[in-house]
C-alpha cells in the first residue's frame, strides 16, 4: 500500500505540473518523463523483494526490451495508463500491475490516480474496489447495453475507418450507448464493476490487459479473443463482458484492425 | 448548499438501485424516476423562494411545457444529465441548474453526483470547482488538442454516418483524442477546468448548455454556434473552447447535423 500513496503522489503532482511530451509509434502515441519515472519506481521496488522475477513493462519495451512472456513469474505494468488524458490533465489516468506465473494471471492491481480508487484480483478470490466486492453486468442484450472502446495508437485513414465502422455496427445494434474515456484499465475496471456491459480494442497492449483481465473474471466477467476465442495476451486485441454472449456477439459483429503483436520483434 | 447535499444523497441512493427505466424520442432517450424526482424538488424548492420566476427544465418540456425563453427571470434545469449512465451507474451523472435574466446567462452551477464536485460560474466574477479556480486551455493547434463530443439522441443511419464523419475529420486533423463520456454539462466543465481543448455537439439541449456556458465563459473560454456565429442557446448545437482559434477551427471542420430547435413546437 505504501508504493500505492507513493505513486499516487508522484501522478498528482505531475497532474498539476507542465509535462515534456514526446511521441512513440504515431504523434498520437504520447510519453512524458513521469511514465519513465513511475516505470522504473515500480520496477526497482519489486527488483528489490523478487531479484529472480522478469519485467515487461511499457516504456521498456518502448526503448527495446524483449517483450516475451515465458513461465517465469513475470510482473506486466503499465506505469501511466491514459498518457494521452495525462498529458491534457483529463482526470482519467492510472496504473496496472499485473502478475503472471507458468504463463496464468495471478493477480491484478489498478490505481485510479485521481480518484483514489485501488481495484484489485487474485485467481479464485474476487475482485474489489477499495475493498468493495465487484460483481459484472449480467446483460446479454446488445440493445441494452453500454459498451466502452478505444481509439488506439494507429490513425491511419483505413485504420480510422475501422475504428469507426465498428462504432456505427453497434449504435446500429442499438446499443444504448458507445463511450470512450481514453484509458483502456479503466474503462476494464468500469466493466468489472458492472457500469458498462462490454469492452473492445485493437492495438491496446498486454500491460494493459494482464491486470484487468484477472480482476473482470474474478467479477464474473468473460475476457477474449476478438475471434470468439480464447485471451491471447500478446495479440494486442480483445473483447470483455459481463456475460459470454454479450461478448461473442461484439466479437462477432466488429471487424478485425490489424496491429502487430506485442511479442513480434 | 442544502439542495445539493439533498440532490446527492437522491441520486447516490438511486445509482445503487434497480430503475425503471423508460424511452422518450428514441430507444436511446431514456429517462427515469430519478430524473422527474429531481427535477419536481429542485422546482417546486425554487418557486417557493421566488414565485414569479419561470422554469425550462428537461422533464416538464418532455411533458408538454413549452420550453421558450422570455425576459423574465427563468431557472433552466437538468436534473440528471447523463441518464443513459444513470441507468448503467456509469459515474458520470450530474444535476445542471442555470439562470437567465433578459435572455442574459448570469449564473450556473453543475454537480457532479459520483465525485462531490461542484461547478459554478457567475457573470463577471469567475468560475470555480468546490472553490477552486478554473481556467481554459489556451491551444491554439488541433494536433495539439483533446476534443470532447457525445452522440445525441437521434440513431438513423444517417446521423450516424454524420457523426463518426466529424470525428473522422478531427482525428484525420491529427487531434491528439476524441473522447464520449455521456454527459454534455460534465465534458463541457472538463472543458472549463483545462483538461480538454475543445467539445461540440448536435442534439444537446439549452439544459445542458445553459450553466455549462456562463462556467466556460467566466473560466475565460468560448462558446459559440456550430455555424461560427453566436450562441443561440435554443439551437441543439454547440462549439465550446479554450481559445477562439479552436473553436472557430472546429465549427469550420464539422458537418451540421440537423435538429429540431429546443423551442420550436
Amino acid at each position: 500500500r505504501l508504493i500505492y500513496e507513493l505513486l499516487f503522489q508522484i501522478i498528482r503532482k505531475a497532474l498539476t505540473e507542465e509535462k515534456q511530451v514526446s511521441t512513440k509509434t504515431s504523434a498520437a502515441d504520447l510519453v512524458t518523463e513521469t511514465d519513465h519515472f513511475v516505470e522504473n519506481l515500480i520496477i526497482s521496488v519489486l527488483k528489490e523483494k523478487f531479484p529472480s522475477h522478469r519485467f515487461i513493462a511499457e516504456e521498456s519495451t518502448a526503448a527495446g526490451s524483449k517483450c516475451v512472456l515465458t513461465d517465469s513469474p513475470t510482473w506486466i505494468i503499465d506505469p501511466v495508463d491514459g498518457t494521452c488524458n495525462f498529458v491534457h490533465r483529463f482526470p482519467t489516468v492510472a496504473v496496472s500491475i499485473g502478475f503472471a506465473v507458468n504463463k496464468e494471471l495471478e493477480f491484478g492491481v489498478i490505481y485510479h490516480c485521481t480518484e483514489e480508487r485501488l481495484y484489485t484480483g487474485r485467481r479464485g478470490q474476487g475482485a474489489f474496489c477499495n475493498d468493495k466486492r465487484l460483481q459484472v453486468s449480467k446483460e446479454t442484450d446488445i440493445s441494452k447495453a453500454l459498451i466502452l472502446t478505444e481509439i488506439g495508437p494507429k490513425r491511419d485513414p483505413a485504420t480510422l475507418k475501422l475504428f469507426l465502422g465498428n462504432i456505427e455496427r453497434l449504435l446500429k445494434a442499438q446499443a444504448h450507448g458507445v463511450r470512450v474515456i481514453g484509458s483502456s484499465t479503466l474503462a476494464l475496471c468500469h466493466l468489472a464493476s458492472g457500469a458498462a456491459d462490454a469492452y473492445y480494442q485493437f492495438g491496446l497492449h498486454c500491460w494493459d490487459l494482464a491486470a484487468a483481465t484477472v480482476i473482470i473474471r474474478e467479477a464474473g466477467g468473460t475476457v477474449i479473443d476478438t475471434s470468439g476465442g480464447p485471451l491471447d495476451l500478446m495479440s494486442c486485441r480483445v473483447v470483455a463482458a459481463g456475460t459470454r454472449e454479450m461478448a461473442m456477439f461484439i466479437a462477432q459483429e466488429i471487424q478485425t484492425i490489424h496491429y502487430r503483436r506485442d511479442d513480434e520483434n
